[in-house]
């Protein structure tokens, strides 16, 4: 067995933040995309932790991302907030837009926070915890590339389109679910495709738009929706509101743009956030009060809660740090040395 | 072949009008409700059309709605506008506020109405449409009564909780899609009971919690959410927004209070309306123009648009008018001279 090394997920932190730093990226830039990582890694999932630094670094090193823009904020005192991340992460931009969302959306019950040209990476769930953590209800939408083809088509055309929903919890973590609006996530296939497993029915089609179990013919072709013409719908609602009404690109555009599928799609992204204190004034019985007894009958019938196994995980790595192999910890090392050029 | 009657949407309308209103409705509430099941028979949607009245009438005599509430408007100027029902009709409520939503919805760029303590037995899509027609983006959602069991769970809980998005095409009907986040509706299980057919897969559990593809034992079970655990997630996020957000019953709330579930619930509604052209505002390009390439790419690969068969109907019968089965006249005759009488 291997050496492990434990790391707090402070030390963690100032780790990827020294890492970014070194490949160019600003104080607040590294501190958010930092954060967003981390939070990955610290809940157990690996496709959204120290996994996707070297995904950052390669979008870094072929300037599709510009790791020193300077977030802006627009805010006309209306119920949209916009900020321009200016080519920039998702995450600085989202870092400075948030606290004026919840802001916002106390005053008037209800705000949207626009991102726009930003790179994005990472899961939509840090951002709608964010918000929950402040004791308001949040949906985040964004599109991605296009990977997916629309219920009854034949090329991709729609992105993986995720949808995140989260409801905040007195005295525990939220109800958060954050899902694809496709059949299964990109990177699935691809675990199939090495391991020499056929897919499931209904997951892709193949690039002459016949269904295909066959990863390598998926990863050629298109994937599918989620739940038929239900799931299409979502992900053309999602590129709708979050591409075309933000005035962003949609998937479509973003792939163009980006010109591959290994590197950050650039695009917008659209959060709303809602007060339920507000929402509820006048009624009876407190929202939040009430939500717990839907959270419990659902509980009580053996069925589970979205994100109870990255909540386990966090209670875990909360109180006993992070636990790195050492290859794991030489990759970081090498790429805090070296920056950029540790991509080779 | 018998004799059909053909009528104008115009005479429809006043024809369901004085049905309702000798059932007891008033004039507001009889003209709002007419409009929605008009339009229902006017697209071809027989499960929302003429068909609908009769459970309006049995909801009526058996007390659960007062047809002569008068819905009442509270704007504080916030981004939330409320409308209560008050034991009445969705219909005219939402009547009631979707002109004040729209204009909110101008002013701030987005805003939600919430409507309370309403009768509902429509489809989302006639008041999403509403608001398509007003230039504007909307969403819509509501709890319905606790017929589905949550992914993983064994028993009744979620309703078959609706979603509708709309969003405005210039020169033609708009892009909309109103789904039910169950397997499927109840009505398509109670079609195949009386057919003899088994259901798929997938739809129904029994009242064990046990999959069954057996119709009988499916309605004394449970329907399952579409789409696993993602429909589960928005079937309950429905909840949380429809329901314990806005002050209103959820689901299971409704079927207590309802006692049965072949009388309309009685539950809250959520829309939420967003203006694009102020989410695109200074942004490059113009939102309903970059939309239509995104429709155009989806037509263009053999996809369907959603509503698009409810939206050729629709051209036939407003330059022809409705086909009623001399069966179908006679019944609405006989309402039209007994009003809950009717009922038998």
């Amino acid at each position: 067995m291997s050496a492990q090394t434990v790391m707090t997920l402070e030390a963690l932190q100032a780790l990827v933040e020294e890492i970014l730093d070194k490949a160019g990226a600003s104080p607040r830039a590294a501190g958010a995309v930092a954060r967003t990582i981390v939070a990955g890694e610290r809940d157990g999932c690996a496709a959204h932790g120290l996994y996707r630094i070297e995904g950052c670094l390669r979008t870094i090193k072929a300037g599709k991302v510009d790791p020193r823009a300077e977030p802006s904020l627009a805010d006309d005192g209306s119920a949209i907030l916009r900020v321009e991340a200016k080519g920039g992460f998702s995450g600085p931009a989202f870092e400075l837009g948030a606290p004026v969302l919840a802001a916002r959306a106390r005053e008037l019950g209800l705000a949207a926070l626009v991102l726009n040209d930003c790179t994005h990476f990472s899961a939509l769930w840090p951002e709608v915890e964010v918000l929950t953590d402040m004791g308001l209800a949040a949906l985040a939408l964004c599109p991605s590339y296009a990977v997916v083809a629309p219920s009854g088509g034949i090329r991709p055309l729609l992105g993986t389109n995720p949808l995140a929903f989260g409801w905040p919890r007195r005295g525990g973590p939220p109800y958060v679910f954050d899902f694809a609006t496709s059949a299964a996530a990109r990177g699935e296939v691809e675990l199939r495709r090495r391991a020499g497993e056929p897919l499931p029915e209904g997951w892709a089609l193949d690039s002459g738009g016949a269904p295909t179990t066959d990863p390598e013919k998926a990863l050629e072709g298109a994937m599918l929706p989620f739940g038929g013409h239900k799931g299409s719908a979502l992900a053309t609602m999602i590129e709708l509101l979050a591409g075309s009404m933000i005035g962003d690109r949609t998937s479509a555009e973003a792939l163009e743009h980006l010109g591959a599928t290994n590197l950050a799609p650039q695009h917008g992204e659209l959060i709303l956030a809602f007060d339920p204190e507000r929402f509820a004034a006048g009624r009876p019985g407190d929202p939040f009060a009430r939500a717990e007894i839907l959270f419990e009958a659902i509980l009580g019938q053996g069925a589970r809660l979205p994100s109870q196994r990255r909540f386990t995980v966090r209670a875990r790595t909360l109180a006993e740090g992070v636990r790195l192999s050492a290859q794991e910890t030489e990759r970081l090392e090498r790429m805090r040395r070296l920056g950029l050029d540790a991509l080779g």
